[in-house]
């Protein structure tokens, strides 16, 4: 009998690297704050990890709800069009089946206001309506079937920095998914399709790799980094990376390993932005980490900021202002037949876009679509290309050759060449 | 024996409405802050609710303190005039008795903290001034005894709406008190005098009934509200009244059971505002429930919102913006020889004075004072009218053709015709 | 063999006085926030109790981090230069030796992140060219060794006041320490030095000493309080004093004991500034406690009010606005030889330091700076003036006839006449 289990996402009790190898199909419950404007880049991330999981195959979305859930403290319901919309995210990034958390809203018990396909009020409703419809819809998208989803870019992603870098008694807070998150936000806008990959992955098939504070981090997965580039790869490290080996143990010679090498830069102290207002700030900006320099001027970091050396890289940002006023922020260095940039804290969105612009076109990255429209995710999946307009407002979206006008919330599935 | 023991107003943790069944007077400890300027207000509802589970029999003031507690993180000490002031607010709200928790301030102990009557500071003090004058006084008013309080208006309140809307896995956090009390806010600060009544309770004496979010209703509970409607009362109900029966399992068709037909509404789903920054704001505004029709334009709505078909209700307010857009906030529907009002949001106050003075107008509610004065609560008890200042400042007050002079934090007991 | 052990600062859980008496020399362990901008006033606070522990006998900085600790939830870098500011203010203030946790930063282990002598960064870093330079220089120090420190103004600070304040059950949050600091960081920023000595302590020698809330007082330590004021001291006691005595009985007589003749006063009633948003806002100013007099116009008070009576003494302040305007704030009392203050709130800053300009003026205190020096610390030790500039910028001080002109955080050590 095949087997799977309900995953969960970004699930920090356990690695699902591990566990993955061990399932059938790879299957995922799905339920995300309709009330939350992240919503939909975060649920593209979680889509991407699951179908990674799985090294690609298509997965099952074996639970998501009709419309509000029933366990946070005020749960917002799903307005019109986004159960289908988020559907068809889904469909996109590689779903093969959907399924319903519940089918008739239950009527007692602690799930009673859980949302279900067959409402409290019954068939006069939107919810049912919808369902109705998207039941009728997949019937015609039986091409999509088994096809897969291709990226050019991974994201390395690895439960024991996870850990690691959220115990106590480490230099300061860093939410690791959340900082992985910020980087996946700006590319999931900008419509590249993105993998994750376990450390020490095979990254010979990406054009660009980035790594989000890989704290935890062996030999042979930094080697595997360093590997990577000196064939021509693409690679973007951020801070907190190679602090530590498997064992907890530091990396010697002021962290990052062979790492050190292929970026050009040496660490010399860590230097996160800090005082009594600050702890438990997560993601806010902070003071401290202004910058500028030929990548932006005036751009300003968060989460992060630390004594950087350059040994060898180019400086294109660097601080401004406070104790760390002219020391490296942003680094690129050219290393075999590939190159490195090094970021010392976390850009904000425009700095970031100028980071990811210089990194992904030297890697020759294409987005799905040339020019992002706001709102819309665009991914491809075997010959179809899956538009969700996550918007309340319709937009219009140019794509091989045609333009496609879609209502608030709609969605299009798009035929385009195999060789597109 | 007579049997009483120590109530606490709202407290949660016991149906004092069969409680009240067990005892011959009942009592009521009271420990307003000094500090909340909600405090008179909110003071008043826990009396009109103790007088109530008594069945509107004179009841016992068991515990009060002349000054500050000792029990908050801050205890403000009352202002001179407010220890007087609250025992009047008792009194004229149906108590026979006025007892302190302590005599003689204890000089050891968790208590010591905690004001008495003769206090650390001795005779020599605004407090020992203040007890001595209000016992002087008491006496005088032999012919309050016994005497009851005449109510128009009831307020449903029930203890397994509050548990049960208060548990985790419902659609949002709804304070429960803090939600009646808004609505007994207005009404206070308009003389109108308000009973308590448990559901199913005989609702023929009033000629009008506000139902605050009763969660929980029986069969027979609705039924009442419909009966009470069709003999010519008028009811005003609002979001998350008869979601589930008395085993916490969902009332069939869609909510409201028989008060659908009452009210003349269907609810198609909850939509609570919600998102990320919302938790636990409580009774706080929030964005998504602007409204506007006729009761009232440019509304604004807290705590709650849905999605509501009117089915034959008059639609007289209708929110704005957002997903829910034109669907209606409050309602009006004619049933029998009655009216019965619905609001799917809790109005702002200009909102919920417009909506109660159509439900009261319609009902031939009379305040105490055809005009409130700002910060004087008025009251009537047997052929007497207590008048209590509960501001820091001169009040003047026309009452029974006499205008009456009340000092800051002042009071005045004004006999009237029993034909008033 | 001589016994010591690691104190650490104010630790509320051990009575020091108590535990001093058993060492044979008074060691501290020391991690200010280098992110804090109170942190140099409060380490100077500290180093001044540790002092006072050993009975202003040289003492031992045993442990402190050449840079970031590893346990607040963002651990700051300490800047270049901080490290070495610091361990000056050590030593001019008594200290003998000093000591690092740790020599060689550990490269695994829960200690792993705090910073050592030598960093993971190795010896290419700020942090060790730091240690090397301040070892170098603590062999020029030797006059210094053994010498005393000289404090005219003493600060009176007990264990069981900071337990019984603290405790549930009272008047108000009052935070002990953080009381204390309010007015040792004005006496530090005007470079007066400080003793702390525990209730009871011979006080002769001292022209002035504070009293910020002794809650707890036995009928001796107030007796030993208006003993060194009739003999000519200059007193100044603050509200929540004098309240019980040593077994949590109400002092007699309306609080105060003997001190009520000191001050000339008679404490009526509390009345901290209270309410809904008020609870845990420790030092911030709240309303309700404006004030104005001859001492200063437009002052504000935080954390206290109180109904308080003169009874002989000059009222210098006196609240505005609000339940107490007209009751006395601060008084001022000729007793003897000597004049005892009386402060009824927090006073700001501003107000704070016109009340202590005249205290110490009429106590006769000099500084060791005739005018402060914005971020500049000064203090004497044997016939040794240490200056410390915690500013990241160039100060300069004229001193016994000389400029000295220190750079960012940089310090100077300035020989001074005996006689000076």
């Amino acid at each position: 009998m095949p087997i799977t289990t309900n995953f969960m996402g970004f699930f920090k009790g356990v690695d699902y690297w591990r566990w993955a190898k061990e399932v059938d199909v790879v299957s995922d419950d799905s339920y995300p704050d309709p009330a939350d404007p992240d919503s939909p880049a975060y649920g593209a991330m979680v889509r991407d990890l699951v179908r990674s999981l799985g090294g690609g195959r298509p997965w099952i979305l074996m639970e998501q709800a009709s419309s509000a859930v029933n366990w946070r403290r005020r749960n917002a319901a799903k307005p019109a069009g986004m159960n289908r919309a988020l559907s068809y995210q889904a469909l996109g990034r590689g779903a093969d089946g959907i399924l319903y958390f519940q089918w008739r809203q239950s009527v007692a018990g602690a799930e009673k206001f859980h949302s279900g396909m067959l409402p409290h009020g019954g068939t006069e409703t939107k919810t049912w309506r919808e369902i109705e419809q998207l039941g009728g819809e997949l019937a015609g998208l039986d091409r999509v079937r088994g096809t897969r989803v291709p990226a050019d870019v991974a994201i390395v992603f690895d439960w024991d920095s996870w850990w690691s870098i959220e115990q106590e008694a480490t230099p300061a807070e860093i939410p690791y998914v959340q900082h992985a998150f910020a980087w996946y936000r700006e590319l999931h806008r900008r419509t590249v399709t993105v993998d994750f990959v376990a450390p020490s992955a095979d990254l010979s098939r990406y054009r660009a790799v980035i790594v989000p504070s890989l704290f935890v981090a062996t030999a042979e997965a930094l080697g595997a980094l360093d590997t990577y580039v000196r064939a021509g790869g693409r690679l973007l490290v951020t801070f907190q990376t190679g602090i530590t080996d498997e064992d907890a143990h530091i990396t010697a010679g002021g962290y990052l390993g062979v790492l050190a090498e292929t970026l050009g830069v040496r660490v010399e102290e860590f230097a996160p932005p800090a005082g009594p207002d600050l702890a438990g700030t997560g993601l806010a900006p902070v003071p401290g980490t202004a910058f500028g320099g030929s990548l932006v001027s005036g751009g300003t970091g968060t989460l992060w900021s630390e004594y950087l050396h350059s040994e060898g890289a180019d400086v294109i940002a660097a601080f401004e202002g406070g104790e760390l006023d002219g020391w490296p922020a942003i680094t690129a260095h050219s290393r075999g037949e590939g190159r490195a940039w090094y970021a010392a804290t976390l850009p904000d969105p425009e700095a970031m876009a100028a980071l990811l612009d210089a990194v992904l076109g030297d890697a020759g990255v294409s987005p799905v679509l040339p020019e992002p429209v706001a709102g819309v995710e665009a991914v491809r999946r075997g010959d179809s290309v899956f538009l969700v307009n996550h918007a309340p407002r319709e937009a219009r979206v140019t794509l091989a050759g045609a333009e496609h006008v879609l209502e608030p919330r709609g969605v299009a599935v798009v035929e385009v060449d195999a060789a597109d």
